[in-house]
């Protein structure tokens, strides 16, 4: 597949010419071609009218179409594969296997969201009879269930160019719904999201579905997203990237002359607590664990694991000693783009250079734009008390392993938290059958609790949950992955007294979808 | 009971003192004894706290424990039905019996969300199980569901002193839920709202639950509101008011450092559809049911049909010609506020001094602060679409019915409109069955359809929708009348690869809650 550098409107091409910027390839520090041109503002209005057209065809499919559209742009990806895992590995210095596996996941979850705009249950159907003979008044027939919202703009992610980016998880439930998507394309991967974007556009013209149900909008900076957030035909926004970034979406949105929800999923430093006993037996086992995910990827996953609660003693001085030794011979990594490595390198001198905080290991980074070794630093309670900073996230292979004086110290440091992606706790059987308030104030805390285990790697399923408390996400009442990531794009509309003629699908009595619904207050197939 | 005038902050009354204002008599013109206390910014501070503690307790609760405490409260309620109706008739100029409805309908609100938190279907429990040996890599246990997000601000409503304000249904899901809840009383009836709290206070006393889980704010003005909404213990607000304000709190929400939900609903002109053979038919039929609903009750009500959307023609002459005849007849009523009733008087006389705008009747209205009569206005759908300020709400017993030049201006007129809580459709059959594009024009704009009857008059039930896209509402995602009201106040927190010791009740494998529960994609009560 040629690239084109040009933004797809629709089924059409960008002109573009505000301006062109090119990817670069991080493992070796040179531009790729071709130059990609950004859309111009009239563009942008051309990509909201067309997804504006689309919704009214679209919204009004039955499931079972809006499936059969999934499962082509999975198979649309399969189709090529090589083309998408060759591109995004030189514009991401990702390595090739992660990114085979991260397509495969893409066209899973693609599937899987697929089955459940077929299954429906995120419409929440229900119904209740009328009765005509209620006294004092007539008790009206009323039913009701979700519908898509309307057209929404998804913002690709830097660090999971497949699963999170063009056709990711937001893409994928906004379609499931029946909400047309423009991608706001991430510029560290353009060509990667052009491949792909074409194999959407592909699948929504073999479909026979209007155009407007997909565009893809280059753009460097941050004009092209903030003019599609404000546009009064956008009613929903995704967005996974850096808390500033996701709260000027979040503001932008809040301002409009009508707020729409922006579900930004902006990262966080998913604490680990080790409590004393499973440190007494595991301590080297669970430095392993915790070395190899901290280090996963060159640190660059949402979920990493970057602040370690532990209680001061002898086990965690050996779990310390452990993980000392494997941060000390951990291989350098390239990152996904030279501003995150500008970042990472900043973020550690900063807690490196607080007072209290001492660094325990380090890689050597070479000198390089893109190239770093992972960081192991402590402090103790009272450091991490007292300096609210050092619960800044630290995005890259780093981790804060905080020695708290005692038990009650970590909890008060829990109870400081700010809203987190996960949280993971580490105990003994005994200690865990101890913890309901430990795990209750955890669970206040983070969208997902680990036990005895690590946080990244986020299981596509239905009880999954990636969300949790601001600043984590923008709404702890939504996730991002998992089947529920569909209730984004849904509001509520409800029918009162109609005939079964001029019913939606999903309401009529005879319930012509086979969904699950709520019937006079019992849940059912009927 | 003994009115005080004083705060109730958990199980104290406050002391206050920032100054003080009473209610009003709309009926008599005269201000009621006693004098209410504007609470201290320190006390609203200690309600804050006093939430947060209780929410400890509260929201690790079972729901059957919440619902023992909601039919309490009903209980309370009913056992000081005659305090309550008869201060509430006094402040407020509702008729008794409507007065002893609304007290009705609290009560079985309170009993209905009861029986949804022990239902626990607002919990959405999902468990997709483990399996250690996927290859390439072990799949995790995970389990998830909605928990409460933590306490929650209520602001009553004017017009419903009972169902929307300190008892009604904003306070009864959030308690259902399992969170705290802080009411800030209406300032024009504060006497109701101290019966009615003190009927909450004694009903968590006898469950033996702590003191924070409810709290009654008084204070005249914004101040007191703004300090609970910006305070960072609180996690949710619900609203019933005006746009201007919900508005404000959406704004001061959004701008918080930990931006919180405000579920605020805020009216809307509610349009009311009707197509030529309807009114060919039923023009007579039509007018007397449509004066009879936007009439109800002073017009005071969000639902109320204040725009009518009709094709010029012989029978829309004859629907205007009975329409006029009723408004001319109609009793003056007595508004609930003197603010009202001159928002209403400046809303009128607005419209009827726009250029194309034609009073049609109006009931003449008497010298007074607070005594209105009808008024029923037409234009030609041309001066609709081309002054938007006739789209706006007048609070109050008027209409303004738009004669259409044809079918096609009147969709375009419904693709003009805002965001509705209800649209209306009269048709007749052959009509309806024609109509679904009109239809999904219609819900696109609305959260409510009704056919063929009055959007006024809002029935308690598992499928009832009392919302609608902005600016209706704040989220056109969510309900504020029926069971759905729970899902307000939740937020997602998932367990992964706990053991059954550690996990909470609702996600135990032994389902000892009994709950519908998404089991491995499997929907059932297991």
């Amino acid at each position: 597949m040629q690239l084109t550098g040009k933004s797809l409107i629709g089924f059409g091409l960008g002109a573009g010419g505000a301006g062109s910027f090119r990817a670069f390839n991080p493992t070796t520090s040179t531009d790729l071609d071709p130059p990609f041109v950004s859309a111009w503002a009239a563009e942008v209005d051309r990509a909201a009218k067309l997804a504006h057209a689309a919704f009214a065809t679209l919204s009004r499919l039955p499931g079972n179409r809006r499936a059969s559209l999934l499962r082509r742009i999975a198979a649309q990806l399969e189709a090529n594969a090589t083309a998408i895992v060759e591109r995004a590995a030189a514009e991401t210095a990702l390595p090739l296997p992660r990114l085979q596996g991260e397509l495969a996941r893409t066209c899973f979850q693609l599937r899987l969201y697929g089955e459940a705009a077929e299954t429906g249950l995120w419409l929440d159907a229900r119904i209740d009879h009328g009765d005509p003979q209620r006294q004092p008044q007539p008790k009206p027939d009323v039913r009701s269930c979700f519908q898509p919202a309307g057209p929404v703009v998804v913002f690709g992610a830097s660090n999971f160019p497949l699963a999170y980016s063009v056709a990711g998880g937001d893409t994928a439930s906004a379609l499931a719904t029946g909400c047309p998507v423009i991608v706001k394309a991430h510029q560290a991967h353009p060509g990667t999201s052009e491949v792909v974007g074409r194999c959407i556009q592909q699948a929504v013209r073999e479909e026979g579905l209007p155009e407007g149900t997909f565009s893809l909008i280059f753009g460097p900076g941050n004009e092209v997203g903030t003019q599609l957030v404000r546009h009064p035909l956008i009613k929903g926004v995704g967005f996974t990237g850096s808390r500033k970034g996701g709260r000027a979406l979040m503001d932008a949105a809040a301002a409009r002359p009508e707020p729409i929800p922006v579900y930004a999923e902006m990262g966080s430093v998913n604490p680990v607590v080790l409590l004393p006993g499973a440190l007494a037996s595991r301590a080297e086992e669970i430095a392993a664990g915790l070395h190899a995910s901290f280090t996963l990827g060159v640190g660059q996953f949402c979920t990493n694991p970057g602040l370690v609660l532990t209680v001061a003693g002898a086990s965690t001085d050996r779990f310390l000693a452990k993980l000392t030794e494997l941060t000390a011979a951990t291989p350098v990594g390239t990152m996904l783009t030279r501003g995150i490595c500008k970042a990472y390198r900043h973020g550690v001198n900063k807690f490196t250079t607080t007072a209290g905080v001492k660094e325990l290991a380090a890689t050597p980074s070479p000198a390089s734009q893109t190239q770093v070794g992972a960081t192991l630093l402590a402090c103790s309670g009272d450091t991490f008390l007292a300096r609210r900073e050092l619960m800044e996230e630290i995005f890259g292979p780093a981790t804060l392993v905080v020695r708290c004086a005692d038990v009650a110290q970590l909890q008060t440091i829990v109870a400081a938290l700010e809203g987190q992606l996960t949280a993971t706790l580490h105990g003994s059987e005994a200690e865990l059958a101890a913890a309901s308030d430990l795990i209750a104030a955890l669970a206040a805390k983070a969208g997902r609790l680990v036990c005895n285990g690590f946080p990244t790697g986020v299981e596509v399923c239905h009880a999954m949950v990636h969300g949790g408390p601001y600043p984590a996400t923008s709404n702890g009442a939504y996730t991002s992955v998992g089947t529920r990531a569909l209730a984004r794009w849904g509001r509520l509309a409800c029918y009162q007294n109609f005939s079964e003629a001029g019913l939606p699908a999903e309401l009529k009595d005879a319930n012509p979808l086979g969904l699950w619904r709520l019937v006079d207050g019992k849940l059912g197939l009927h």
